[in-house]
């Protein structure tokens, strides 16, 4: 009678026993009302204990599969499938093999691939992940690691001795003005993005980007389908001038201090400019101001959220380069006014920013760990920066032309080729880039490598040239059907 | 010349003097062509190194706010306010003390109060912080805290290994049907609902809810302004019967093995026809499967996922009941063709979840030490389940009727009273509830306490419930204008 069923020795027996017995209840093949054999011969039949038979019948009885008549036995329950289909035309349809899903959502609209395996050497946006001071910071991990108030619940808007330390970095090192109370910690930059988009913009808002620039921020900020409307750059800045000549917008994306992924950075007077435009214009400036820690020989401009007192800045800022990218830690530094209605975004889409990290980031910080590590990140990639321009020049001569302020993390070597082909090429040989091209809005390209430096060692940066010279000469003028 | 200028002893003074002339500078109290004192005399005159002074006057160069003129000394840049205002009339009308803000984002249109200090003993939803094996836990942790690869990027749908180990989870205790391919890690439940809603939602979707029913669900699925649709609950479930009345919906939020909050279980037939009802419709089930491991006497009731192959279901797990609520780690198990949209919305909407956390709940989990905690905390709550009825039956009998299976981690105590006053009064006194009320759409309100129990202690319980005795004697029948 049940000689359809096998187990096997791979999973718990009962679980498997529970497995085929309800699937052939729920597909019919056993039918209402059908007798089961006793628990004994089932055991015996089966191979294994009769208690494991005992509880999963008692399971399945439990659950409505199975019913006990007095001194009858077991039976599959007879209600199962008039409950189903009360009115009968479900009992000529058994549900046999499965079932047929409602329309399924929409692709995504957005063209370019979904960002995986973004851990290698140059690719952009990653720091040096061997330099990090791992012994210092497993010490403070240990330190707030059993700490019983960083179990529950505490706080959206973030651990606020992270935002009391924030707040003092910022101020002091970046002109920011700002109270902790203006401070949201996010899941890294993406969230403070995509909080932005959901909390500033209705439909058919205006969303001005630099021209090229950063492709997270685009995704973000146009996920409700607002139109993303170029800003072009000149002298590799966003070019202020053309402002005025622009739709009006709610929302303007930049990035003052270190173009991305141009690395040009905007003077004083272009500052005042822009912030004064958006002032007069009701427009927002998101001021993304990823990398400012690391400029090599000048300290960096101060954040244009500080040129004035209430300066129509939205601040955001990252862990992911000066820490970890694993630790997904990111910050907001917004008006008052502002923080509610972020903090509402920021309860409905993913709640609070797990605690321990915070705990830990705070008190690097607050023992002054985070300016020591700061400082020697900031020596250590001026001499890669210095190495790779120098391994450039030497090896790539003609071929590229490299674009970059001494400030960052990573350097854009523009020339003729098929940027994408190119890219993807380098992937498959261990090196990470992005194309130039994927940088652009529309169709002013200009093509390139945007090269991550930070992440690669010297011997990774000498291989790494090196393999670009003989890709280069694959790849050179083969631009295809490309639009230039 | 320079006497407007005070340095305090708090801050470095190096930032204190670049921020009092920038400021003076931009709000043109120091006007373009302005000579400033020499850094011999600055430094005299503030009682400061001429090294502080010297640094201030370069860096102030270097962003363009000053300038050297060969031989004469230091000046305000001249061409600071013409950049700003080239037309001029900006001449006459300079910053000083700040800019008027663009208009503000809308404040939020939800009407709940957002939940903060959630960490009081009977907070519901919280687990006991204190039972927490935080030492087999930190030792796991310290076994994966300096592993390289958990440094930097890894993928946006989770850690493998965790995905695997919850998918192996999933299949034998909760009979879902998946792969580790389906899984995808989410920042908890939260973010798991945010991102169904980003994905399966268009403009006038209607989404039906369990009527009372979780609150986060619902702000989370009506986000975008989508109907919310109650659906009745009959004998503490919601009443399947009454679907095919109600208007098409494109989702159906819903908690089948332990409803909340009324706790009530959805039998076998029910939970069939609910499936069946749901393919038939073209309606997506989310299956909220929020403490199925926290059921006293039976094992629960397999999941609805498992139910029929290909079932329209998306299931959704949390580790913050079962683990701890500051980890913020919760998963989704979606069909294989949902799973590329959703992982985009993740990635756009705040990228991916911290790795080191994700690494230790998979190893927990693999050893097999989360099973064992399970089995433990399943053992202490029905303890302090028991005790909380015996608690309430003996001290609170004819003032409130305890709602519940025994199963899970709150109680219902329903009863006739303003219940947002009373849990307001009760918070006052150091203890969590949520008003019972406040878990209804539209107006068909039963009143009374959720409370949850699992995060009191033995002595909190019985402090609890008597003073919850006095608080029900002031409360009695004080419905105010309360809709009933």
């Amino acid at each position: 009678m049940i000689d359809d069923i096998r187990l096997d020795s791979e999973q718990p027996l009962q679980h498997q026993l529970y497995q085929r017995l309800s699937e052939r209840i729920i597909e019919q093949r056993y039918l209402p009302g059908r007798q089961l054999p006793s628990s004994r011969q089932m055991a015996q039949d089966l191979g294994i204990s009769r208690n494991t038979v005992n509880a999963v019948y008692d399971q399945l009885k439990a659950e409505g599969f199975l019913q006990s008549r007095a001194g009858k036995g077991v039976f599959v329950h007879e209600d199962i499938m008039t409950a189903v289909n009360p009115a009968g035309p479900g009992r000529d349809k058994p549900v046999s093999g499965g079932m047929k899903l409602p329309p399924l959502p929409a692709l995504p609209w957005l063209k370019t691939k979904r960002v995986e395996d973004a851990s290698l050497p140059f690719q952009p946006g990653l720091p040096n992940l061997d330099a990090f001071p791992i012994r210092s910071w497993n010490r403070i991990l240990h330190h707030q690691e059993s700490r019983r108030s960083l179990r529950g619940y505490d706080s959206i808007q973030g651990y606020q001795p992270l935002r009391r330390a924030i707040a003092a970095y910022l101020r002091t090192s970046r002109g920011v003005r700002c109270e902790e109370h203006q401070v949201i910690i996010t899941n890294g930059a993406q969230q403070a993005l995509s909080l932005l988009a959901e909390v500033f913009l209705r439909p058919g808002d205006n969303i001005l980007c630099e021209n090229p620039g950063y492709r997270g921020a685009r995704n973000a900020l146009g996920r409700f389908g607002n139109p993303l409307i170029p800003i072009p750059l000149k002298n590799e800045v966003l070019d202020v001038e053309a402002l005025p000549g622009l739709a009006p917008a709610r929302l303007l994306f930049c990035t003052p201090t270190h173009q991305y992924p141009m690395g040009g950075i905007l003077d004083l007077s272009q500052r005042m400019a822009l912030v004064q435009w958006a002032g007069q214009n009701g427009c927002w400036i998101i001021e993304d101001d990823y990398d400012s820690e690391f400029h090599f020989y000048n300290k960096p401009f101060a954040a244009i959220q500080g040129l004035f007192e209430n300066a129509p800045v939205l601040y955001m800022g990252s862990f992911s380069k000066t820490l970890l990218p694993a630790f997904r830690v990111g910050y907001l530094v917004v008006p008052e006014a502002v923080v509610e209605p972020v903090l509402w975004a920021k309860q409905i889409s993913g709640g609070e920013t797990p605690l321990l990290t915070q705990a830990t980031i705070a008190e690097f910080i607050e023992i002054g760990q985070f300016t020591r590590h700061l400082r020697r990140m900031r020596q250590l990639y001026r001499e890669k920066w210095q190495l790779f321009q120098q391994q450039v020049t030497a090896k790539l001569g003609g071929l590229v032309q490299p674009v970059a302020e001494s400030a960052g993390m990573h350097l854009v070597l523009e020339g003729e080729f098929d940027d994408l082909a190119l890219s993807q090429w380098l992937k498959a040989k261990g090196f990470g880039s992005t194309p130039l091209s994927a940088h652009f809005l529309g169709e002013q390209v200009r093509t390139g490598l945007v090269m991550g430096f930070a992440s690669a060692n010297e011997r990774e940066i000498e291989e790494c040239v090196t393999t670009l010279r003989s890709g280069l000469e694959g790849h050179r003028h083969r631009r295809g059907n490309r639009v230039s």
